[in-house]
């Protein structure tokens, strides 16, 4: 699939893109069953941010950033760029120059499997991105890749038009034909939290508000008193 | 010792902890003669956090948060709570919820060998936790863990009960027995490093300040004036 | 080369170090032909700085650093104390009093190939350094190892008196003969990326402002309208 | 897509799949557009092995092993068990009785996205196995998975019935609908590497046989005669 | 515990330590509840070494071996010589004179958190050892650590005297005051497996023999004939 | 220095480069002051090789081995093939075609900061090679780098004609004007070597024989008889 160009994508729902950005992205690997999380590879990069958009994604070589000129140019307004590698790259795939031409382009942010450069004029303008690393290394611009085909990144598969969710927390995907579905979820999912710090507020437990204390009994949980005293007197 | 969970810890006195906390993770690990350090790897979730409390123990299974609910509950004012796994896991074992029921008990703060999340409603709260990773991953309760057992965490070994001292440098943990003689070795250090600065201040250098440079030429360090071109010209 | 410290070192123009702090570690990077970044190992420990120095190395054995102490006196104002080891080494190496002592001595930053401790207090008192990892883990002073003689940190080569870059991106090191010619592409290339900016303001795209577009056709880009459905239905 | 279990799946044809085995994965990998490589995370833990065959895959929750022993039983004769886990996990999910069961079930080999044990047995019976780790650490049967679902396995999306190749370089995927494209291919390269051999052993250099010489100038190559002398001579 | 060295330890019965070293890694990791293994951090040095023996333990400061030289001398016939370091390091603390001093003193192998060198000579003599890593990168001699008292070794607590076993799978640790009941149940564990590898033999599947079935269906597993289409074609 | 290809270099006397073979690459690394090493980062893929040769360098891009098909030409008789990339590559950069016209070249060996690839060929034919991974991942010819320019290689620099030692312990790099002293002090090693193994065989130990007894004392060493009890019983 390298070496393949595609113009348009579908995209979900903008209020349910909406929605899905306000649960946030633990919230949304829950609520799908928790799948979708690209786990603590990916760092929040402007600590703050919290997006949701259509996925417009780039594949590219490592060290190798022409792709993402490319991308950038197919990006709707409220997309994520999504950008991932054919093998493991932490080189600067991405700067300034790069978030000055995604913000003309009405972009919600940028979700990397590589490098980021430039930190710190990207967070002066608060420039929602998520990378796996910081690196003023710099990137080439000689091989072809593709953009929006699928792709995986940070270990998770990323249709063109799936709807990324990107918080402090990491970035989940969601796939497209899902995403209303999962937004019910998501939203079942906070009520049921502000429950559950309702009745923490009454002085519960979790243990009880998640009907989780007879199974500790039947698992065979021996209970002690205590204390113990775990060490001999050193010498 | 799996499937085992104590009620009562015994703890070391409360001013010896709150002394503790004063000096700082650093400068406890230094006073106990440089052990205790979970290094590099637990790292400051909420910056600016400096605590000491209590170990209380819970040891999960990878991807399973089970236990933290039960060893939450036992915990007293001023805790700690200290989480490790049978093996590595850096899911999201922690976030706002369990935080909140954290702060019910009064627990002084959390610290964690895996991931944690909702770290945006931490970091607000200013809520202390220590953890490996930042990550929206779930975790699942369904294996029995234990609670207030002696853990294996990010390296050191904690007892319930032992005194657990986190801040931006990360955390150190010094065994119960030994909080007394190590608070007072870290106050004789804090004041051996203030007249160390007061030496700087009047000019001196630290090899003079810590009697090093007699040591350089004992060992055969040859000393050259310099400059030395390291480099023929390039080409 | 263990066991040797030399006094003195050159150093570039102080017009052309400062240049280069302007330019930035991404922006110098590029101007001396893509060589000279550090990577992504070493991060900024206070976010904010940005600093160019001659450097002054010190090659300490791991977990010691007794070099550190005499590297620090041999600091001229301006300078960038640069420390590697002779096996990876993670512990804490610097902390606040050694920050005192290069504060003293004039010193511009910091940029070390260990961790550091007493991160708190360097950033409030903004005072650059860059590091691998933090960690409250403390040193020993009993190995020799050398001062200002070239070093291998974070897999560039630093000579003693060569420029060090260092902000939020990381750190670059330049060597001194080239860092007149270097500073002069730098500024050409700031000159270039603001035309580009001004390109990008007027509605251009960076695939014709770079003159990319032409060859994605040449090396066989498939063009294609879409959307693609990449997935049959989820049963 | 977790708790689901699919009985049957569709096979690429017993001749394409012994293709792709003879070829090999570097091979293979190149033939398909260099594309499909799970990279250099698994190793081959029986060295010699040479295998491919249809994906049977199992989706697992770290440390918990149960969905192996229901994917086993859906083995056909010449299948290969893929193993991926919902978070990383290097714990031992496979050893020698379920390397057994796989035997009597015809299996072709396994690819685990995790870690083994029992290996001096799965050598001695030249079982073919690659994984990310040896670990003696065991795991625990509690959470439900998925069975022949499509799963991310070393980065790699693996389909059920998916072509799966191993040998001592690692592991490649081809999707079933290209394998018989893929194998031409793949034949075609090792056509084409054999002439290469012959040339080399004709004397000629690879920068000829592969046409990449004339371009060596045209991207602007300065060639010396040289030596050149790099160092001054150390004092 | 810096600074101390022990000249006797207690052992676990001969008969007990042979057996384990019978049962093997991963079953005594097993039987014991699941714990004790070191992890896939320690790898077998020499492939086909099997070996239980009493620890010896050596704590010794990164890149300095100096402790290793005392703890040797401290060894009887059939004991382990376990190796931590008070921060990480790969280097070599060991090679072949101090595997010929270990033979000398009757030793049965060696376990280092550390790296180890002259392997072509280890392997040779089939000398077991087990290590994080491989260097060339030799020790100094010039910090004093401990011999003979409790470490953390790859992540487990080793008090001298515990029943330590290594083979192919790595290395387990069992404390000493269990290691009888433990070796009972690793035996039971063999006689289990055994009759699995019968019923096996028999056409019986592990989700029968283990009694794994009815729970897919109690946790809701959907169970799908298949097969499914999971990909559109590719265009 | 990209785009700089030279075809001379100057070489160590080949008695000085064979004396280096025999001796080793950790009894190298320490004949030079313990410098020299490339750490375990590089393996030994061909166990039980053991060669030493010029260096002839190649700097790639990432994913680009390009440059190793200038620099085989340039290879004479006996020397080492060393590959660095100017950001990190875990690729397989290296196969059996150009191993093959390596040897026509004359190549003792190759050692590579990135992957390799045909790893049971290059093993059938005891083709000396290290490098950091084993990848089936291949790589494009797209960027131009460099022939027989310094480069760093896994850590050390490594000057075209440095003396490259390779064996199962890994690499050590010896730089050309210091190659013959190195080899007289390597000599020296390897004698001093036999006669603490000749004191070891008579019955001492190597506190003795290295004289490291009576510093333990003088710095402070606590010796204990023991044995002591470190647990509490377990409840």
């Amino acid at each position: 699939m390298m070496g393949m160009a595609v113009r348009q994508i579908a995209r979900a729902a903008p209020d349910v893109i909406q929605g899905l950005a306000r649960a946030g992205a633990a919230t949304v690997h829950e609520a799908q069953g928790r799948t979708g999380s690209m786990g603590p590879r990916l760092q929040a990069i402007t600590p703050g941010a919290q997006v949701a958009g259509s996925a417009v994604t780039a594949l590219c070589a490592p060290g190798d950033n022409w792709m993402l000129h490319l991308a950038i140019e197919r990006m709707a307004p409220g997309d994520v760029l999504v950008v991932a590698t054919t093998s493991p790259s932490d080189d600067g795939f991405f700067g300034d120059v790069l978030a000055e031409f995604v913000a003309r382009r009405g972009g919600a942010g940028v979700v990397l499997d590589t490098g980021v450069r430039d930190v710190a004029i990207l967070r002066d303008r608060n420039f929602p991105v998520w990378a796996r690393a910081i690196s003023a290394q710099g990137t080439v611009k000689e091989t072809l890749g593709s953009v929006n085909v699928p792709v995986i990144c940070a270990g998770q598969r990323v249709v063109p038009g799936d709807v990324v969710v990107g918080d402090d927390d990491g970035v989940v995907v969601v796939p497209r034909a899902r995403a209303a579905d999962v937004l019910a979820a998501a939203e079942a999912r906070v009520a049921k939290e502000d429950a559950m710090r309702a009745r923490l507020a009454a002085g519960e437990g979790t243990l009880d508000i998640l009907n989780l204390r007879a199974r500790l009994a039947e698992r065979g949980l021996r209970d002690m008193e205590g204390p113990i005293d775990w060490d001999a007197p050193t010498p």
